[in-house]
């Protein structure tokens, strides 16, 4: 009886992910953080897709992680921007996130029997997220054993090479389009979505380069033609 | 202008080090995680000392955290025991939960531009917490350094091979007693001290073997005679 636990935001990618799980393991739990993130939307969209994936679904309260953080994501009187955050980095970028995630998502594994986390993190995230980068979650991965005191435990991270068309491409073949349509991705928070934000255009380029169409819905006339 | 960010529970060694780190950077900051604990007296402590420290303490919700976590220092119906936990481990090991705490440290000295963090682990508790070895610390700080696209940070442990009397006799240079005065060890949460429970006999013995009177009363009389 293999269990694995997913960091699962609600968004597209975490959802993505779940299906993989969900077609590799026999148990799969879903961990979803709750920081005070202004996308609240989020936590609906994740009730939601965990309840029509008919896993077990946790939410954490971390709302004093957003205390200590700074980030557009939790901060209202931060503006979401491309750059112009901490060191450079997008104000979106809060520090650490995927760190403090992966550590108390790995707690919850190892206090449940199980090995094996995933986490829907992607290089292609990386000009602006180094917390998103494989070489971060090998390291991570070996905090984890060695903090534990385990030989083995391994952080999964199935999108991390991939393009957002390829991850589309994934998702179809799971048959994870349905749970999808509950996702949200919008920084904004907004639903439907505003279709412009930076996670929005990511999101809808993917579907479109996958030839794929997105089952969203977005605010915009031109979007919601994609 | 430095700063320095210290993991701050309010017991005997983390007082130790905000002495420490009092003595060597120009500011000190002093985070609690408030984590569900049994041993709630902690945190009173712990806001003794930082303002008798005069620095600035920060106590930070994470009771997501002891949700998610099962130990005897979270859970009520656990019994505090020196075996019998996970995997052979103390029943007072909570999974992980140095590599979280560093993790939501980190975010924050990294939120407060500070690229030093202390904690008062030390290899001596080895044996019971794999989560206090200083390899696992190097790969906390390689995953911190990694995560935050940082060249240098920092997790200073200046316990980390000192043994209990060695951490007495630290205190006393630093000129750390009247901090120490006002310091929970105990993990039945007693105050005066049970004397009999195993933080508090080894609190017990580093006074004794530095020949130091511990400054903190205890319940028991042949205790209180240290």
């Amino acid at each position: 009886m293999s269990l694995a636990v997913v960091v699962f935001s609600g968004g597209q990618d975490s959802t993505t992910c779940l299906a993989w799980a969900r077609s590799r393991f026999d148990e799969v739990h879903a961990l979803t953080f709750d920081y005070g993130q202004r996308h609240r939307a989020e936590l609906a969209a994740a009730r939601r897709i965990a309840k029509r994936a008919g896993v077990r679904h946790v939410v954490v309260n971390l709302h004093g992680f957003g205390q200590v953080s700074a980030s557009a994501l939790t901060r209202r009187n931060v503006k979401v921007r491309a750059d112009g955050g901490l060191g450079g980095l997008p104000s979106t970028f809060t520090p650490g996130r995927n760190l403090v995630f992966l550590t108390v998502a790995a707690s919850y594994a190892v206090s449940h029997g199980a090995a094996d986390l995933v986490t829907g993190v992607c290089q292609t995230d990386y000009s602006g997220y180094p917390d998103c980068r494989r070489s971060t979650i090998d390291a991570v991965e070996q905090a984890i054993k060695l903090g534990n005191g385990l030989d083995a435990f391994r952080i999964h991270t199935p999108l991390m090479d991939l393009t957002k068309a390829e991850t589309v491409r994934l998702a179809v073949e799971l048959g994870a389009l349905p749970l999808l349509a509950e996702s949200h991705t919008c920084y904004q928070g907004a639903r439907p979505a505003c279709g412009t934000c930076p996670a929005c255009v990511l999101r809808r380029r993917g579907f479109f380069e996958a030839g794929v169409p997105d089952p969203i819905a977005y605010r915009l006339a031109d979007a919601a033609s994609n």
